[in-house]
């Protein structure tokens, strides 16, 4: 029996088959967005922007699969019939408008090229405004609604993005008959859904990103919701009432997409769910485990059992039940920007003729020992995510003299990023969320050794990593089997982690005289940290520099 | 009539011949310093290292009297019998050890090759430790020393160097019989002097640098000195009595360097002086009028007429009688480093294939507006001379966006050398130093029409830029036609300027709009400049990342 994880990426969609007797990948196919920047479309005028064209998710699904089945051919063993299910993991919250057909706004003539009926990628912060505005009204009228989600609602999330779209673009809105998270649409569509009502909603998204509750009956009150914007009057016609775990089903492979692909008709799809979620999954999360996506930003993911009552966690993205593993309350965090301030650094500093850059000052950066660089920096380029949760926060660095090396400001980088991490940790042990262990997956963990160690030295923790480079993908299709537990699948998400995550070899432990020396650059990393990101540190800094060469002076 | 200026820089020496009726520079003609790293002894293991081979000067003195001599020629009006006098101004504080018959130990086969026997360049920071040391003590025992140079005592000056020599290199102390600084020792070779007490020494280097002061009857007493340190127990045997101004004969040329140059017998040398401060005077300083030399680090000279009763200014290098002109209290300040960061920034970021890096990353930086950076930075890459005069201080930069691009640091790297410029202005007002103008000179002021405008838009002051790009050997050249007064020269500094002092035809003026927000952008400069520089402020800093956001919206 084999089942089909379909993982879609901020720049690509990711198909993958997996044999669920041997627990190994039988085949895999990528295929990348077309249009804009990677994938990406951007607005020169406003940097907060970042949406996609819903077509490159049709299209790039289709050449994924094709690709996927082909190669899958070569496994003898492998035929269409025994595929029992397929999962679907997104980026997220990316919502896009649909109209009463559910084909994206996007879609149509009059629409075309307008960006405001595109998807809002995840990291689309126009709604930056509309965010602060819903926190604010939430901290008044319902507090409850904050203390899920770190307390304070994001500019990445459904309802700034949604409330943005209602005050730019009427034309979208009046012709917008839902707003649909990505992972919801996908399956709808291979399930051939013909109207927004027929969409089976996932809870992954709706509980993190659209404050979505069973305590108080689901989605925000319309009250509330008007408290904050008349124009939100009636909107929830436009939305929906319950949302459902991943592993449960959200329809049945249709008559269209089973021509298209080969694929028999009636597969069972999986309620869909946020990458970093399935990500998890796929990386073997489990309580006391910690998983760490590593790419461009970081998600941090664990899970806690639902029996024990669990305090509210401040500033982290989510605690939402049944989010990551049905049963488990999903605890999320994470870090707003982590590749893509390496990247941002190689990009705008490195020599264009180094072919590879990051590989090029790794190898300068780990021959230095911790505080060596003399340098430390507030990770906060593209904002803070957890646990300060505010996107108006800047990147610093501190330490320079003129003899400060490129090398040393990257790995001042990759360790500023590692404090960030720290932080994350420390809150959620802080209200009794034990992490005993990590497992690091994403595009970092297996080109970047450098980066690991300094992890696994700051934190004090052991670093495992997922063997599978394709953890998202494999957490879908680990869904996807679930939802077809009745076609020969497995029974529960542990019984398909026992079979199917595995590890790789390289383990990265803390370095006790390593650790000692980031104990102290922690505690000045946690001084800026407070004083420039928190509004209650009054701080003299003074020592700030004076420490930073001392402890330099003390490892030369 | 014509007079001979001398300017030992930090890398080459530079002659030039001027023309006392016209005021016109006849002639000019530099030699680079052949040793080490740009004439620079560096050593890899100590970072504050910053040595000079003594026969770099006598070499190149001689080959850039030759050079001047012979294009001289070029003026038919122009002979050897028509120079009155000769100036020499060099860096400073630049000591070094010299032994009976005031041959610099150096050039002696026993300490060929020790950089502790060379001169010690006035960026050498091997002191650092010595000058706290100096400090305190002078803290407890003579807060009157420190009250005439800022407040505290600089690694870069006399007594720390002499100190370091002391501690680490009994060998050369042992062997020294004098400490003579650099403006000294030339025009000693140039008169023919034959041992350390014929010397004759400058009021500049003495006040500004070894805490001479007539008030306490020149240098500071054994028993305070003792107290630093026993070893300086007899030290004032090895050093001088009294010091003179710039302008007074040090001595007249000598037989050998007469026949080495052609120049006649007996030619009046004027005592020598600083750089900065000769060049202060060939740019024009008088009381109201600012100069800033501007290259790799800045000097900010002002005089004051004498007979005001002014306060001591806490926190600039210096307030010497008659160290700049006789007849006013020279007030010296300066920036540690301010080309220096501009280079750091080019060498070690820029891409290599740049021609001209500065000029790339000036026209791009030229088209922003102030604020839109969403920068600032701290411009202590090589510590903090004023206001903070603390060696242990380090750059800083905040407010890195995912976007942030090298000619946006850039700029911002000029406007903190510009608010660092301020914060001198600012605390010389505050004690009744007024600054009406400001002329600039120096290497960055011809190259770099971008730091001059936002220069004025940060101060609110107009700038002018002194017509020679060679003021400090003019101001030599000035300073030798006073000492040559009765060969046809000049009675006074003031006639001398009057004839001599040009500007260029652009000026600088602030730009009000552009002042309005540079006045808030210095608001977070001082605020980070005194909670990271100083031990009392404590501050929340919660605004500084918001603001900066803001302002750079506000200027989009």
């Amino acid at each position: 029996m084999y089942s089909l994880g379909l993982d879609f990426g901020t720049n690509s969609v990711r198909a993958v088959i997996l044999n669920l007797e041997s627990g190994e990948e039988t085949a895999s196919a990528v295929c990348n967005y077309p249009s804009g920047t990677d994938g990406i479309i951007l607005d020169e005028k406003d940097l907060y922007l970042a949406r996609q064209n819903p077509y490159d998710y049709l299209i790039c699904m289709e050449k994924a699969l094709k690709d996927v089945l082909r190669k899958a051919k070569k496994d003898k063993t492998f035929s269409h019939e025994k595929v029992v299910g397929i999962g679907v993991d997104t980026t997220g919250s990316t919502p896009l408008p649909v109209d009463e057909k559910l084909v994206p706004l996007a879609f149509y003539k009059e629409f075309k090229n307008n960006k405001n009926a595109m998807a809002y990628l995840w990291k689309d912060h126009t709604g930056t405004d509309e965010a602060e505005e819903i926190t604010e009204v939430a901290r008044k009228e319902r507090p409850e609604y904050l203390s899920k989600i770190g307390g304070a609602y994001s500019s990445e999330w459904f309802f700034s993005k949604l409330l943005h779209l209602i005050r730019t673009d009427r034309n979208v809105f009046d012709a917008m008959v839902s707003f649909i998270e990505l992972c919801d649409y996908i399956p709808a569509v291979l399930g051939g859904k013909r109207c927004p009502d027929e969409v089976v909603r996932s809870i992954c998204a709706a509980g993190h990103k659209a404050m979505y509750n069973d305590e108080w009956g689901g989605l925000p009150d319309e009250e509330f919701l008007c408290k904050i914007d008349k124009r939100f009057s009636g909107i929830k016609k436009k939305l929906y009432q319950k949302a459902y775990p991943a592993g449960e089903i959200a329809g049945y492979l249709c008559h269209n997409w089973a021509k298209r692909t080969g694929l028999p008709e009636g597969i069972p799809i999986s309620v869909g769910a946020f990458d970093a979620h399935m990500g998890a999954v796929g990386a073997g999360v489990r309580p006391g485990v910690l998983v760490k996506v590593i790419g461009t930003s970081t998600c941090d993911m664990t899970v806690a059992p639902m029996g024990k009552r669990l305090k509210d966690i401040p500033g982290i993205c989510g605690m939402v039940p049944h989010s990551i593993i049905p049963g488990f309350v999903g605890i999320e965090a994470g870090q707003s920007a982590v590749g893509d301030i390496f990247n941002w650094f190689v990009k705008m500093f490195a020599p264009s003729k180094l072919k590879d850059p990051h590989r090029y000052y790794a190898r300068l950066a780990e021959k230095m020992r911790p505080g060596e660089t003399g340098l430390i920096a507030l990770d906060w380029h593209n904002g803070n995510r957890c646990i300060l949760v505010d996107q108006k926060l800047t990147g610093l660095i501190v330490g320079f003299t003129l003899n400060t090396r490129p090398e040393e400001v990257y790995r001042a980088l990759i360790e500023a990023t590692g404090f960030g991490g720290r932080v994350i940790i420390e809150r959620m042990e802080e209200y009794g969320v034990e992490i005993k262990e990590i497992v690091a997956t994403g595009g970092i963990p297996d080109k970047n050794p450098l980066l690991m160690q300094i992890y696994a030295d700051i934190t004090g923790r052991t670093f495992k990593i997922a063997k599978s480079s394709q953890t998202c993908a494999v957490g879908a299709a680990i869904f996807g089997a679930v939802a077809g537990r009745g076609k020969g699948g497995f029974e529960s998400v542990k019984e398909a982690q026992k079979k199917i995550c595995r590890f790789k070899d390289v383990v990265y432990r803390p370095n006790k005289g390593n650790k000692k020396i980031y104990d102290k650059l922690y505690l000045i990393y946690k001084d800026l940290h407070n004083v420039f990101g928190t509004k209650t540190a009054n701080k003299n800094l003074y020592y700030v520099m004076k420490d930073l060469l001392d402890i330099r002076q003390g490892v030369k």
